[in-house]
């Protein structure tokens, strides 16, 4: 059958955030990169606290025209077995913050995507002004996506869509280790 | 810094199911596509009753290698708007469900992700039946990925990774149509 298109007639800027502690809040920000690229949209992907380890998103978004992807951090502060002290982990994410800024205001993006950003707030990385500066400040036809657990109530209070990913179960409490190209 | 690279010791085929009523499940399904082409895993996209209508995705999806895609329907059934009648959706659904036991077991995928499934068998286009036998005839090293609200229990209870995502907001409640790129 042929496909029918919209066409969205007034365009917004919404602010959606992806919280909860189940799993799929990267991957759902993965998935909207995609979407993105299919309509030829320009997407601005910044990772907190992402750049330890490997993850097949990595070179999977290298596939995607318009997608521009920064890994700002060291892994998750304050888990076991992370070696770098509070100060580093702050440090690198005030850079992705001043990054976000830059990024969002650039004109060079339709989307931009603060990953686990909801996460460095609630650990003392960034600050809540400096959050909620980036959704104020931002141009009215921008989308701003921030995921992570633990989203702020006034980043919430600002935002047009959110989604909870609650975890119901996890392989990981199986015992099972994590799978390549499922966790990741 | 310099990336750590996982590698999997033990390779088990996971059952991962994501359900609710929040945004966010089929696009958490295009990122595991993306993440997956980042490791060059093969993966097939069986979308239930989508095909009516276009989304970023379906040119996004054509960006990646490895990745097979089939939209199988005609929009979900019962919904205000959708002039096919309960059979022909039925008819589509069995067809996509045929499609979905030869591409689980043909060796030719690593991971398979059966979109809207939970829901198409909610609204009786498939059975329980038929879902489950999906599952216990899936080969062992196959991740088998279904999505859609309202996951049937005994689904959610052959699992292995469960999300249920909930709408905490959506900016449609507000009388925003939707976005190109983020909703469509």
């Amino acid at each position: 059958m042929e496909l029918q298109r919209l066409e969205t007639k007034e365009k917004t800027g919404l602010v959606v955030v992806i919280t909860g502690n189940g799993k799929g809040k990267t991957t759902a920000a993965l998935g909207l990169c995609l979407r993105a690229a299919g309509h030829g949209l320009r997407v601005c992907l910044i990772q907190f606290m992402k750049g330890d380890l490997y993850a097949g998103e990595i070179d999977g978004l290298k596939l995607l025209p318009n997608v521009e992807h920064h890994l700002t951090g060291k892994g998750f502060c304050g888990i076991r077995g992370n070696p770098y002290p509070f100060r580093e982990h702050r440090a690198n994410a005030q850079d992705a913050i001043g990054l976000a800024g830059d990024k969002i205001t650039s004109g060079a993006f339709d989307i931009v995507i603060l990953d686990e950003i909801n996460n460095a707030l609630k650990l003392k990385l960034v600050d809540l002004s400096q959050v909620l500066n980036l959704i104020a400040t931002k141009p009215p036809l921008i989308h701003l996506v921030l995921t992570g657990r633990d989203a702020h109530p006034d980043v919430i209070r600002r935002a047009h869509t959110v989604t909870e990913m609650q975890e119901i179960k996890h392989a990981f409490r199986e015992g099972i280790e994590p799978q390549k190209g499922i966790d990741y």
